[in-house]
């Protein structure tokens, strides 16, 4: 019924971090399937992670199991939860890495971790992924159901998710994500600009980010030159200024946070 | 019966680009078994795929299909295709990235996909590994023929396959990829130095790469020194320039295209 | 009854060696499940693969088979062997890779593999993973015993583990890993600690790195302020040397190898 699982984290790829975590879950319920979706967020980075899972859950298979362990708050007093909606579970750290989650689904119930004899024993407090985060999904996977973790909360952590800035003719936004190919997702998205477009009545979009003015949208990557950048709709949603064949992140030299302006021409 | 699909992208590890290929494929084949081969293929480069491809495709059971997302040219004209062999099943871009196969598989059969309702909808046109080729696979897995998808064709991209020049007494190859450990592998490949031999009546030969020259080939990489180089032929019949216990590619400051000599001495 | 693979081994994501291993176990096993540890060990790091096994192989089910392929001897007269210990199998080469199990594990028995019939047949000797070790794991997993591999050895290489020097009211130990996030595990274990401050009467201890003095150890990582250094007693029960919300690697400039200093205060 639950027969997946799927991991986020920032754990990379050198450790034992994320084999260990696996080895746990498959002694708990070893017919359950596990996916990695990224072990490569930036460290510490839970607004990445975040963002990565909300680009990522819903592709998955109804009661898919999503483990996201960015934790820089790991052993302190920062709770862990389980988060049910109608149709995934989550279980991580409740430091806001959720939150796409919260804003998105209708229907949420969280639940703060707290029923100990389902946790590994540890010399130390620094690996809740092994000793916390893995049995529960393990068990979780097998049937047992949330609320055997714990209470029910309410105050939750919320980050609040990344929003462009509305204005008369124009569109302030940031960039939130770099992709393996060095293009930038921004924090703008289709809807966005959709509306520009029908409330100024103009029928094309330029894109500015630093000295860079891309003077209108493409429709797939390979529709300007080699090296040139160009700017579109990616398939997520989102604004995203690419550079063909080449690297933007590195074309550019931005990194995330930068403004992007949209302004109806 | 095809319970496997094999991965080769140049996605990276950072993404949510694999992670969501899997969870739309399990999504309609939840018992197909997914590995990964490759998604850290050099962005775009469409040559290095092929060759990896080559490398492994042959490695894994009957009826796997082998899933290839090198794709420069996603949401222009070029086509998705399925390639059917007499063992395997290939889906990809048509952008010859499947050279290799279409060189060495006897029998061959290229279907253009163009069945949409297979696809997923999609606000952008800039990820068909989720939206057609990750559905194609998973209902291929679940016994849709090739056929279902589209027609078949017969114009499909192929890519000249890097071949070394035979000389009188010399083979002039190229290096053709540079594995994690830094070692060199050329288009250079035992039958070409078998056939210099007993063309030469010479026993030995000898390797040259810029000003480096190597007098005879190993048998296995601890043959020589420390940080010495030298040049086997490698498991998959290829010969390669390496350093025991370090990187031929930093310390020769090489990169792909560079001429490797053989010379029968 | 054998349900379970891992692997640890210096091959990198890049290329097609570690998914060439999963296509033949798959191909004599297609019901075994293969789970990656770590593919990132760096090259040829004998010492490093064995410490992320002893950290990692506890963790996996009974009668999983742990591959450790980081093999700079690959071709040459070192012995592929199987190590049977009453939970776990082991694969790899006789480098000394599986030198902390033979000291934790009481019973153990060691087969050098020499019945060749289960290799595959190769034009090179530089990729035993292909062609002895996941063959080989892929029959173990199967029901064929270890017995029917070769012969039970005794001289089998091993490794002496990095141990601190315990003097008076002082532990002087080595930085042994460095994780993903740059933090510094050394070879000082929790007992080790324990042993000082009983025999001492101290109630606290300092430790030394470089120039670093860091005057007690936390409990987690965020006790302490943002970029700074602290230490604590990690959840593998070793000293861990860490920086909050940065890189430790970084912020001291160290490499593996260096010395440790924990005294009683």
């Amino acid at each position: 019924m639950r027969s997946f699982i799927t991991f986020i984290t920032d754990f990379g790829y050198t450790d034992h971090f994320v084999g260990v975590m696996k080895g746990v879950i498959l002694g708990i319920n070893p017919a359950v399937r596990i996916i990695d979706i990224s072990h490569q967020i930036d460290s510490q980075d839970i607004r990445e992670a975040a963002f990565v899972l909300k680009l990522a859950y819903r592709y998955f298979p109804k009661n898919t199991i999503h483990v996201v362990v960015v934790d820089p708050g790991v052993g302190s007093g920062r709770r862990p939860i389980v988060v049910v909606t109608p149709d995934y579970y989550f279980i991580g750290p409740d430091n806001g890495v959720f939150s796409y989650i919260y804003k998105e689904e209708g229907s949420i119930k969280v639940v703060e971790i707290s029923a100990e004899h389902y946790y590994l024993q540890s010399p130390g407090s620094t690996f809740h992924g092994r000793d916390i985060f893995a049995p529960v999904a393990g068990w979780l996977s097998r049937g047992i159901e949330a609320n055997n973790f714990g209470l029910e909360m309410e105050d939750f952590a919320r980050l609040e998710p990344s929003e462009p800035e509305i204005k008369e003719g124009l569109i302030v936004g940031r960039i939130i994500h770099i992709d393996k190919f060095g293009n930038l997702i921004t924090d703008i998205e289709k809807h966005h600009i959709e509306e520009l477009i029908k409330k100024t009545g103009k029928k094309q979009v330029e894109v500015k980010v630093k000295d860079l003015v891309i003077p209108n949208l493409s429709k797939y990557y390979s529709q300007i030159g080699r090296g040139l950048p160009g700017a579109l709709i990616n398939s997520d949603g989102y604004l995203e200024i690419y550079c063909y064949l080449g690297s933007t992140r590195e074309l550019l030299k931005v990194a995330k946070g930068e403004e992007v302006g949209v302004i109806a021409e």
